[in-house]
């Protein structure tokens, strides 16, 4: 399994008139998630898409537990709990400033070849980083 | 069952460097599908708000079938399947110029009195709306 | 001079914790003013895209009066007051729902040709539509 | 003069389909800007808002010099060139991975006595830290 940590600030910009985190602003956070998840491992996702990859949502699922407020320092918590073949799964756990877990999520990717417009497997670089986890 | 039409467009706001609707940016239209169909029974989300009960979004779960391009005229078809108690699922369609089901989302959304933070039963005259459906 | 009128609702999303329509949610709203004014006159932007002429913005700027609020049904009015060139102004009017003029706003966009990355006239049918106006 | 540096890296959500990050994205920057900018100095928007003070926008202006790209690291420059009184004026500078301006930024804001929706006085907390820089 692998598994990374990033922090970020609840913006003004995310609240709504409620005073939580709007919901449809999560979607941005886990993309966030996802790509320094991988950055920490050596792998850009621009320089795949260079490459030609592409990595489109197949779905998406978030689970709202407890609100986040504004200012709140977030711990998010991006897992990957299984080897990526043609998919990616990633899992979310975000963490309020009292270390609870206020929401969880889920997102399925899948690898696309850009000229093709076909789903193809996890390029080789990504792949043999992904092994030393599984 | 109760079943309602709007229709948006994908401005270029909505559009990420893939040239798609970014997976992000449908939680929106999904809060415009349900304010719309709401009020197409007569109902105001903001006056529901005023006598103090607001809702909380407890989940959401999206589907990406088929893409959304720029300037696509996209029908949201917003449906509420089952009569609401203490919460309401709403059920969602995105469907292309086509006509192809592009997209398709669930939501849970909760009734809270606001004074006391604690889940509440369906305000009365949005019961009396909606049992006509049931 | 062109003037265009369209309708939007303040949505949930829209809003931020001082219960407003956030700074930072209007020009997207702006974007949409600029294109169903253009498709008013029968100009699609995405076909003008089509062609390889794309319109990055130049500049923006916002005057906010009047805040905006929750389910607000805005009057957002779009001007061109000048014959476009090579660049295009636009000019905004946000009246809330007394009638008030809520927001102002202008934009400059620049028409580039998408192959060579260079700033171009403004293309023909664009143009000899515009010219009835000026 | 008070001047502060942050960095943020540009997400896929904040791009769109030109590849170029949307002109509309900018603000929530800014946002953060004068947020952090803020608590650098000890200073919290929060804890100000939570002592009654708000401070609405008043005006935003924006040019867009050259484009920022998906995952740029870019350098937020946030400056405060004049005391603060009713009203706080912040210039921004946003660097791209190059060292070249791209954006240049200003906006307006007024101190807010939430109670009575009245323009007030900077807070005297923020004002003792402000005046040693000017």
């Amino acid at each position: 399994m692998f598994e990374h940590q990033v922090k970020f600030r609840v913006l003004y910009s995310d609240t709504d008139k409620m005073g939580y985190m709007y919901y449809g602003q999560y979607a941005k956070y886990l993309e966030m998630g996802r790509v320094e998840s991988l950055r920490s491992l050596g792998l850009s996702y621009r320089s795949m898409e260079d490459t030609g990859v592409i990595m489109p949502v197949l779905d998406l699922k978030l689970k709202y537990i407890k609100p986040l407020y504004y200012d709140d320092e977030v711990i998010l918590i991006t897992k990957i709990c299984k080897m990526p073949g043609t998919r990616i799964y990633f899992e979310y756990e975000l963490r309020n400033p009292k270390g609870e877990v206020a929401t969880i999520a889920e997102t399925t990717l899948v690898f696309v070849d850009r000229e093709t417009g076909k789903p193809c497997l996890i390029p080789e670089n990504f792949k043999s980083k992904m092994e030393t986890y599984f």
